[in-house]
């Protein structure tokens, strides 16, 4: 069979696109920037977001929708927020089209100009914060937990697949509080639901920390983040959540009153994952034959293969043996497909269904069926078992629970291995050509080595970790004394 | 306790804005013409959303997603499509902006106009049937069948909460197919998914047609459509179903080899619903103590509300019994609250889950504990019934249905009440004043009498049923001959 995918070893940004386009996850379109979401690219994203939603739900959030269009002024209301965010903007300037005169299709009406300018949301903080002020004025009102799910725009000049590009499709809570405290505390968890639904559901490893102020999000007082580690050893930032302190109550002007009264302004969070995990996801865990899906994520779990011959009666008993093992499996919720499409081979099946990743891939001979067995191929250790089809069926859910576990441990392996201490500039330039990855080093605390070392290295502090060791140390670059390591790595 | 809500009968329009805002359904928003949906709308969106893609997924479509801009000369390229549509959209003509040199916020940088403007799409055809061309080839290719959830932007000037917003929320499905025969058979099939989603899952009848030549959609062969009707005798079309013919596929130049290898233009479909949908529901169930929410769409089913005094150990009591009931109804997937909050009068409680529409309420007092019982009361009859408490939980399931039954019920006793056969013209205008709902009549069958009908009356013609009897008769305006009688009405 012929190589479909790109080797990782020989060029990972190319064998990234192939795994993308090729396992049917994305496609490129007619509008610079934005993608296709293709069906099988989509129903990964649409398991994440099932269960992201479900774990919202299980903490006291409600989901609702805010316009896609925000006012223009809007954006200048916090001061942070438009500096760092509001240049690279969709802009809508006008509302209607009109035939061209001169009979070239259409045009953009002149005289349907906008008064103000609507801005296609690239984050909805300030239309949200303007909403609340009509929600909020006693502390009856709070906390007020809410997330929406939602496409949002940001001009990006260089775009990659579900890693960078110029639509995107995420989900945004935003969480109005009494206290500075309690928004503190739901910053936190929001990062704890990322972290988990990361390592259990997609079998990804994160590291969580909190960010420098460089990296902070514009308008936040505090970000935190989960990091993980790709298989080429740079860093890919999986979930931000951020502490706003009481900076859009302020410029929406959203007040409550106490129990005894007295009127203050409201606490902020908030907090989002996007489609790029579908990305962090390829680039975690698969390989040179194509994706590999933690089973818990995988929208097929099992793909039942019939390998047929010629004789009808042994048909007729493959199929009749695949039937029942595929209704066990079903009772037992296994999301499985039978494949006895006639028109394509089973090599040729064998290796579609490595390419999207289905985890277990059970293939149904005569002469197997004659022996009482099947063969049972493991998509991440590409492992194959002839194992009896008495309760093989029931064997499953245990064989997918297994995978999942070892996908997870394979990857946090990974980060172990490929997470280095440095404690000279020399290592850590080093370091980061030779064996790409986090790495650990003191750091004086200051903007100006952060930048500095970002430009010598193209390397940037990821994050502090939360907990994170107290060790007296020197400066990698600066030498200057520091209180702990941070890390760093190349980042996407 | 002061009624929250404007009658029906005093002023229709208020009584439904009074719903929708006062039930926490929408909002305003700062944006013209945008709505926030807020969490109990959401909730009702997101119920029919579940089930409409479980309806979806099981008839064989998948969901992808497509960008949210269309090149503007994508309007242009099917000449009906761009005559029906393209005029009222949102236009995007720039893609930055920058600090105001004058010091005033920030302003649209004029350096970043984009060579070609995109359109905030109103509907996906266009940018959809780009995509195709690259995805269909061969016959193996097909049929296509593609679902997308997504927003879209149509510019109104004149907008009403949930049935008619500039941005709304829906689904369109995008189906490709070898034969004019499949494309049409898929049409009708998703019609039928729609109507029976509409009957069983929102109890809400509807009328199953196809439209005039004046009332399809821009670029459809045929729209079929489903119909119902409100309360106030207007109807409302609740979701459309289009066979394009190959409108779009020689417009986008899709074309496929067949088995015998000859190349031939591809057969579309599409079809959608709407966050409509919601304001349908609330206008064809509710009551002027607010929302009517059939119990399969309902995301609280019952709420269960403890009537506490002022004995601890009744207290107790009443919550223990509370809690073993909510744990019945919870392994019966009933979808249960709990509201013992202190901090609100069981009055005012029953007044708010009235307003939000919940179907069962059962209170639960001390008095009645005593007595072995518990009053139990109806959404849609207001019903009260004292009922034992031994067994109470396992009935509540039947109890439920049997309000999605008398629902669906009662809407059509009303539908069929207010559709009226008339023969003349005078009874066709004095029906519409006095007895509003559908009207039956002949119709030459022209656009000119539909039109002039129209101008007159201001009904349309909400569609020719499917399976539509025929019968000879004279035009109700011109007198000329019919065949068959088409179903008018004023609608939203």
């Amino acid at each position: 069979m012929s190589k479909i995918l790109t080797n990782r070893k020989d060029d990972y940004a190319q064998w990234y696109n192939d795994i993308v386009l090729k396992g049917g996850l994305a496609d490129y379109s007619a509008v610079k920037g934005c993608m296709v979401i293709k069906p099988h690219g989509y129903a990964l994203w649409e398991h994440m977001r099932d269960e992201l939603d479900k774990r919202f739900k299980e903490t006291g959030h409600q989901n609702a929708y805010f316009p896609l269009f925000i006012p223009k002024s809007f954006l200048s209301k916090e001061a942070a927020h438009v500096e760092g965010f509001a240049k690279e903007c969709a802009v809508v300037t006008h509302y209607r089209l009109k035939n061209d005169p001169n009979g070239g299709g259409v045009i953009v009406d002149p005289e349907a100009k906008l008064e103000e300018e609507l801005i296609v949301r690239p984050t909805s903080e300030t239309i949200i914060w303007n909403t609340y002020k009509d929600w909020i004025q006693s502390y009856r009102d709070l906390p007020l937990l809410i997330n929406q799910w939602a496409n949002v725009v940001r001009w990006e000049m260089r775009t990659r697949l579900f890693l960078r590009t110029t639509e995107f499709l995420w989900q945004e809570g935003h969480t109005a509080h009494a206290t500075r405290e309690e928004a503190i505390d739901e910053t936190k968890k929001m990062l704890e639901v990322y972290a988990t639904f990361a390592e259990e559901f997609m079998a990804m490893p994160v590291v969580r920390g909190v960010k420098t102020a460089n990296e902070r999000f514009a308008g936040a007082e505090d970000t935190y983040c989960i990091e993980a580690l790709m298989q080429d050893g740079k860093a890919l930032q999986a979930g931000t959540s951020h502490f706003l302190g009481q900076n859009f109550a302020k410029a929406f002007d959203v007040t409550f009153r106490d129990k005894e009264n007295n009127l203050s302004y409201v606490w902020a969070t908030s907090w989002g994952v996007s489609t790029r995990l579908v990305g962090a996801l390829v680039m975690a865990h698969s390989d040179d034959e194509g994706l590999v899906l933690p089973p818990r994520l995988a929208p097929t779990q099992v793909v039942v293969i019939p390998i047929y011959n010629k004789d009808p009666e042994a048909r007729a008993k493959i199929d009749r043996i695949a039937q029942e093992m595929i209704a066990t499996l079903k009772r037992n919720n296994i999301r499985v497909k039978y494949d006895n499409d006639d028109n394509t081979r089973p090599g040729w099946k064998f290796a579609e269904y490595e390419l999207k990743g289905v985890p277990v891939r059970i293939a149904l001979g005569a002469r197997d069926i004659e022996n009482n067995i099947a063969e049972v191929a493991r998509r991440d250790t590409k492992e194959k078992m002839n194992l009896q089809l008495e309760g093989l069926a029931e064997r499953i859910p245990q064989l997918l629970e297994d995978i999942q576990a070892n996908m997870y441990s394979k990857a946090l392996q990974f980060r172990t291995e490929n997470t280095t201490k440095v404690d000279t500039w020399e290592d850590f330039m080093r370091i980061l050509d030779e064996k790409p990855g986090f790495v650990s080093a003191h750091w004086d605390g200051t903007s100006e080595t952060e930048e500095k070392i970002k430009e010598l290295s193209k390397a940037t502090i990821r994050c502090i970790p939360l907990n994170n060791e107290q060790e007296d140390g020197v400066c990698v670059l600066t030498g200057k004394p520091s209180v702990q390591r941070v890390l760093f790595a190349r980042a996407y």
